[in-house]
């Protein structure tokens, strides 16, 4: 399942259209690239639109949303929808400040997701208005762990059906559902959470998955998951190998996703059906 | 005269003022570092053309435009023209919005330039209003081979006549005019494509050099097409040797003009002239 | 003293607001995590203060300054004032435009500043109007040189006084003063200069540090200038070993930071107080 989708972007090439943030716009641009998809980062009101329209996909992160990025990101979620294009959700930083709640809330009622992904902070905060942020990191008391497990994914399922969408939340554990069917992903390290930009780099890297099967998002979503896992373990064993740090475990990272074959997905895919 | 083209970096260290998309903006910055210039950044309409009068060259790259970015290019434009600074332009994407096609005529009105480098569908777009534009990346069917490459030259040479530009075409075959000469480079390797800002990069590469050697704008543009294929190639030859991916090499890419030396690009370059 | 700063970041784990130029701010985000704190990117005007306030430290750098940030600037700042947490002022190319210039000069009077780190140009052209500027490097007639530091070293304490904020000089040789105890240090490597944003990144460690010991400015920026020389000597090394150029130098430069431990700190520091 996961191998035939990594082959897919390869024959499809989607062209993935990201509104995102600035701070890690440049890696997301390249993972997409890396692994077999090509990416064009538009944001201005005149464009965004069109811009869509001829992609495959759309990704929206709000990591660094000002009021000029967040119209521009209605007006191409309207637009992708509109078209039949997947739109894929990163909600950056929601619950860290009233302006990224509201524009949260207000993109959730506007744009219909393919895909909703964020940590467990900024989910539970979308899906109730409440969970603690600590910036755009999960609060320590809100990690998904194997013994609160049982309890979270009914909370991810419902907000699946809730949302009609995908919902990724990824951690030390990662849980997808589509509300009817659940995964259980394991893959990934901890060295992950050391560079900045992972999360933006998976949501950018499931526009690429989704754009290529857009009518599979959740077995889409659960490839790019556990590709963007086995990544960051092989850029860890490559890391540790060299005696290096965040710095070399950054361009390995990038390197591990561009290099990787539908048999390695297969084989290193840790993952659960519930 | 390419060797001599990128000792001129050295010696005059030319100040580069670009105003460039926020994807690929910071591997613009080290690359015109790595080639031995200094790179500033300034957008802001208040400043951009103070900033560009107190420097040796102006780029302008339409990647991520918007309404307050296009109008610092038009100032700075401007006014690097009335000071007698080289421009470079990149209209990357032209011909995939109504928007980005406005821009680039409007920016081709008001503002003179020095060199207009661009995909085959980008300066297709430019010279006819026609072309197809695949995203940021050429359109297949637009691609410049052996076989077409007698039928695109003429092209190349007519509309650098009209614009007064070098006119830089980049490909698997790079073609270069001022209109009456006409340069083939065959340097580069295709795992430049896998890797976003290539094009933007030599955009930045050309500006460095252009701004060292304002009066020679085609032996300037051809030397650093030269030494960012040549760079390429080496990239590519470290990272094979290290079993690496896109990640390493995007950081191997700068690393190589860094180390460039005038004899290696003479040595290196695989220019014709017609 | 700059072990225990070192240590302090690992047990605080400080969330560092930055706003910061587009050019580096993966670079700035990457070197905070490799220190062990959090950044968080946010300059909306809508939310700037509000993500201060759940912070630690505030960096303000005016690289890419443009009205929409430099008033987001200005509201972080008196709301990060009126919380006590310290904020870090990077003057980017001050003395460059006048638009610069009056920025500066705007964010000094309304913002209270715990560190200010700049080349000696900046700082020269904050306490003066005056100095020149070469785009964001310090002018050639500007460099501090084992001959003329004792004729500066009171320049940048009469500053300090003047300012009450930490002044931090950088350059072949750094300055720190906070107007009664001064700090010379001898770290560092001039590759540091041929890649872009070792000075922002600098900036943004230091927002790392002092977000860790707001008690401790002074102590807290040594530690923070010290660990970035020595990162720049240990990174050279390696590039060296491994026949690289500036791109391996700048991943390896994040690295080192990444990998330093209080031990390294205080045994690679060359500091020297007066």
């Amino acid at each position: 399942m996961l191998g035939k989708q990594l082959e897919s972007i390869g024959v499809r090439k989607p062209l993935v259209h990201a509104i995102t943030n600035y701070v890690t716009v440049n890696d997301c641009a390249n993972i997409i690239l890396a692994a077999g998809a090509s990416p064009i980062m538009a944001d201005a009101i005149e464009e965004a639109a069109d811009i869509t329209a001829i992609c495959s996909a759309l990704v929206l992160n709000m990591g660094t949303l000002n009021a000029r990025t967040v119209a521009s990101m209605q007006a191409a979620g309207i637009r992708a929808n509109a078209v039949g294009n997947p739109v894929i959700f990163d909600p950056v930083g929601a619950g860290a400040s009233p302006y990224r709640n509201e524009t949260a809330r207000s993109l959730m009622e506007t744009v219909r997701f393919s895909v909703i992904r964020g940590n467990i902070s900024e989910i539970r905060f979308l899906a109730s208005g409440d969970g603690q942020t600590q910036g755009v990191d999960a609060a320590d008391g809100d990690r998904i762990t194997e013994e609160n497990l049982d309890r979270v994914i009914p909370f991810v399922k419902a907000f699946a059906v809730k949302t009609g969408a995908v919902v990724v939340v990824t951690g030390a554990i990662d849980i997808l559902s589509d509300g009817s069917r659940t995964f259980i992903i394991r893959n990934g390290h901890p060295m992950m959470s050391r560079i900045t930009g992972t999360g933006c780099m998976l949501t950018a890297l499931i526009g690429a998955y989704v754009g290529a099967s857009p009518k599979e998002p959740l077995e889409a979503a659960a490839a790019a998951v556990c590709a963007m896992g086995i990544a960051g373990e092989e850029a860890h064993r490559r890391t540790l190998a060299a005696d290096g740090g965040t710095g070399m475990f950054r361009s390995l990272l990038i390197d591990s996703v561009s290099r990787q074959t539908a048999a390695a997905l297969e084989d290193g895919a840790r993952l659960e059906s519930r």
